[in-house]
């Protein structure tokens, strides 16, 4: 098994992802904020790329069940029931429900990485979930780091590091240079992630925005024991148990 | 001034690159023998992106003084007077000669970035003089790893790290995420950096090949106080008192 780390979204080879085990990572948020709404209960969250498919998609589907859900600028998008907040994403509002999100970084990233064997959502808050399930699997695996707009984002970087990290006590495999690299950043920084984050450039952003209690939430390991899985289309929760099969 | 490092080639969004002092850094093997090869008292480099275009180039430019280098996996190109090994670019070989050269990697990665206001090579062997020019020039900068052919290469975000550390001592800058990321992981290194560029892919490759004292070359830290500038097709040295202008 070879694990290799992209840390920008940008042209990432085919030969990369084809037939590879993908995690794609956006701590800040998107994949955090999908990891939390699967555990409180959401059925499902259908990634989109932009509010206008976000919007199209609820008329097309006619359920009530729908919520819209994402950000342009880390805000709420106008006419949305929710931004981009792990923290909104609470049993009372997303039980039972479906939700369209549509994202700056996250939802490209996911629609990058479609062409994996498995597309598994990672973050700090289910990074054990997601090495556990992705070691399991078996194939090479790709971690794709969404970074800011191509941009190197730090803390998904160091979000690899972490799931390479916890795929050393499940599986033995190669590092590729990426994989070498995000491990290392993250074992000189194990002790203070949430420090960390607040240091880098989307994270000074979004605690300018008032969002400095998001951070605090995204920086904390495994709050949850669920793997957000891409299929057709359609991201689901993935527990221990259940597969993540192609 | 802001400085940002871009891990892999792929991709680098346009405003990253326009208007900045870009520096291409592939330090196994093509920025440090590009380097090696100026310092030794080669005129010229003209970089192109494959052998056929070198070969077409000897034909048309009809120079005597003219060499080819370069590689294709790593070794010499047929019917080339060089490979992409810096000990081969000795005085007795290359002064008062121009090379065409053509790398995997390398070359393609000055072809992205020949829109910067000024692009510079950097490598370990000339970190110190390619931060004190870029820093002279006051314009942001954009530092961006060649990677092989699209992953990451460990030791190209090790000497962004390193002329970032070198940059400190000429200016004052704002680091974006991959440049905070690439110091920290020089820091962490600075006192390996041998080692470490012989445990990464590319690395351990060239050892497999018989270069490994081609990485012992790789690894010195300000072995010459040459700046490769390119501009108009051609790469020149530039030592300190010349003008990187745009």
């Amino acid at each position: 098994m070879v694990v290799n780390v992209f840390p920008t979204l940008s042209s990432i080879p085919d030969e990369a992802i084809n037939n590879k085990t993908v995690i794609v990572v956006d701590v800040l948020r998107a994949t955090t904020t999908i990891t939390a709404a699967l555990a409180a209960g959401c059925l499902e969250v259908i990634p989109v790329l932009t509010p206008e498919e976000a919007i199209a998609m609820r008329e097309r589907l006619e359920d009530e069940r729908l919520l819209l859900g994402g950000e342009r600028n880390s805000l709420k998008i106008s006419g949305f029931n929710l931004g981009n907040s792990p923290l909104e994403y609470t049993p009372e509002v997303v039980a039972g429900k479906r939700i369209i999100i549509t994202t700056t970084n996250g939802t490209r990233a996911i629609s990058r990485a479609v062409n994996g064997s498995q597309l598994l959502l990672g973050a700090i808050n289910n990074a054990t979930a997601v090495a556990r399930l992705a070691a399991g699997v078996g194939n090479d695996i790709a971690i794709i780091c969404a970074g800011t707009r191509d941009y190197f984002a730090l803390e998904d970087f160091l979000a690899a590091g972490l799931i390479i990290d916890q795929l050393k006590n499940y599986t033995s495999f190669a590092s590729g240079d990426g994989a070498q690299v995000a491990w290392d950043y993250y074992n000189v920084n194990r002790y203070q992630l949430n420090k960390v984050l607040k240091a880098g450039f989307h994270g000074r952003q979004l605690i300018e925005l008032g969002f400095e209690a998001d951070i605090d939430y995204c920086a904390k390991v495994d709050q949850v024991d669920i793997v957000p899985v891409y299929k057709g289309g359609i991201i689901k929760a993935c527990q221990d148990s259940c597969s993540a099969g192609s």
